[in-house]
């Protein structure tokens, strides 16, 4: 019989349940480790889960020791927090694509609807007492009914259908930004540049789901925030890299009646980071939380357990789902 | 030709185009008025569009002088503001029931998702810099997926049914609590304090859409709050005094996870207050906006459109629709 493949695991602040993998591995928690026992394993190591952020302890001289390394299973949508420029061509990567498709859009849309009705500026008004009720008929025209409204989705995988189904339950228009063809069902989906300007200039309300990649990095700037309404709201549930922080600090202070609502954040030294050097947190038309949707998912245990039925795959032998192109990272 | 009612208008903040109102009724507009001229015109007013709360200048002396008023109009999706006692069983009053139904129950939506993702705690602790980053882990755990738990619609009219259609849309289970028969959809309707007792106790989430008269007011006090989950979240977009403030600021002191949003305030001398001698609004567990939602559907045209329609089918001579019963508000 076979030896089990070494499966190395790293931890997640939300926990996960993984006795389902040790039938098919020899499954080492990073946590457990000390820098020794963890020195002397690294050129045993067949396969890793990294359940959150990619470790600070695997740093590029020790991931360059894991020399049996093969398959690394992202805990998260994204990738781009995995060192691929360090791994080589003969680590194949899976997203875990999919897994924070129910929690992150039910985010998405608590974020969308706190935007449009104004709900996070008019709590903080009456908070602070500094409601003023002689701009009550106006407040009224910032309300936005989304009914009948357009709704853009920039990125079209697991979150952005599962937004663009909930927009298409409220009654909005959906269309679509994404390399991939239409999935039918009454979304239009555009590609390219051209067809990003034609999705941000006609929708009232955009949700950026697409991955941090290459492709995708700065890929919101002055230009595309230009191309969008005055008075549109701009979710962001993906990565804060996607939107240029600089351009966004300057659009939101000169149109007052946009919103950006997000819940992801400027990665500075390895870690997600809410302050900058742009003042965001202080603009009225700002919203921000501080990266919970994916964790209130995970808390769920369901893109623990979709994470692990493809590693489960690729222990079987057979091919796992959601291979990223590492060359999209480098 | 016989000829035509006089309609006295009222206005309101959002504002109404009623040209389509001017072939079938002569219509005066309330704030075009002098005392004198509203003083003459009182005995030979025949039907009335009260668009928003009933104006303070329409006193009960003056309401005993309007012998011909047989019809009111409301503008407004509730009709508690009509002063029934003054006007006599002669009177029939219709409410904008269905006007509303989208507009509010988005808005509704907004504050659920809002409570049940934190948004307004977690962008309040961002953005005053209280935000503690060792308790990240402990907030996903507060942050509810909606999928899968259950939504309890108090009144299951025009803006509770569209709702409903919404919860069922995020994949959650919808209870309603209503006087009339279930309207299917696989939505159980439950009746009577027993009934009212089971749908709080079973839903992770609760909205009030039910009109305020003498068979709601203090529906929801301290028994009723404490049949509710520990974690739930309450919603109202009806009217304020169907929940006791007083078992409310004592229950969400009590409970920190417990959630309260509303849209909607205490009426004191005839005015919509937000102050009151409980400090609602500096509760972490309250979210408050300042009665926008009918205004922000209003401005859409739609209610003011039912409103005329309905008001027109009475000048027609045809049985106008949503007539209530005025034993229930006297």
């Amino acid at each position: 019989m076979a030896e089990k493949p070494n499966l190395l695991v790293t931890s997640s602040p939300v926990g996960s349940r993984l006795e389902e993998l040790s039938p098919y591995a020899k499954v080492y928690w990073l946590n457990d480790l000390d820098e020794k026992e963890l020195d002397h394993l690294l050129p045993s190591i067949d396969c890793m889960l990294v359940q959150a952020w990619w470790p600070d302890s695997l740093n590029p001289e020790r991931i360059s020791r894991m020399v049996r390394l093969r398959f690394i299973q992202s805990g998260m949508a994204g990738v781009n927090h995995i060192p691929f420029k360090h791994l080589g061509r003969r680590v194949m990567v899976s997203s875990n694509a999919g897994g924070f498709s129910t929690g992150v859009a039910e985010f998405a849309l608590a974020l969308l609807l706190a935007a449009a009705k104004r709900v996070v500026k008019l709590d903080l008004a009456l908070r602070t007492e500094e409601f003023d009720p002689s701009q009550w008929p106006n407040l009224f025209r910032e309300v936005m009914i989304l009914r009948g409204r357009t709704l853009g989705i920039l990125g079209y995988g697991g979150i952005g259908r599962s937004v663009g189904s909930m927009g298409l339950a409220l009654g909005m228009n959906v269309m679509a930004f994404s390399r991939h063809p239409s999935p039918g069902g009454g979304v239009q989906v555009s590609h390219g540049e051209e067809g990003l300007l034609r999705v941000l200039g006609k929708s009232d309300a955009v949700v950026i789901a697409l991955p941090l990649s290459k492709l995708t990095v700065g890929l919101i700037g002055a230009t595309e925030l230009g191309a969008m309404k005055r008075d549109a709201i701009l979710v962001n549930v993906a990565r804060a890299e996607i939107v240029d922080e600089e351009a966004l600090f300057e659009h939101l202070s000169k149109n007052g009646q946009f919103t950006y609502a997000t819940d992801v954040w400027q990665i500075k030294r390895g870690r997600e980071t809410y302050a900058s050097k742009f003042p965001l947190v202080k603009l009225p038309n700002f919203i921000g939380t501080p990266h919970v949707a994916g964790g209130s998912a995970a808390s769920t245990g369901e893109p623990g357990k979709i994470a692990a039925e493809n590693l489960l795959r690729y222990l079987g032998g057979e091919p796992p789902q959601n291979v990223v192109d590492p060359s999209e990272y480098i």
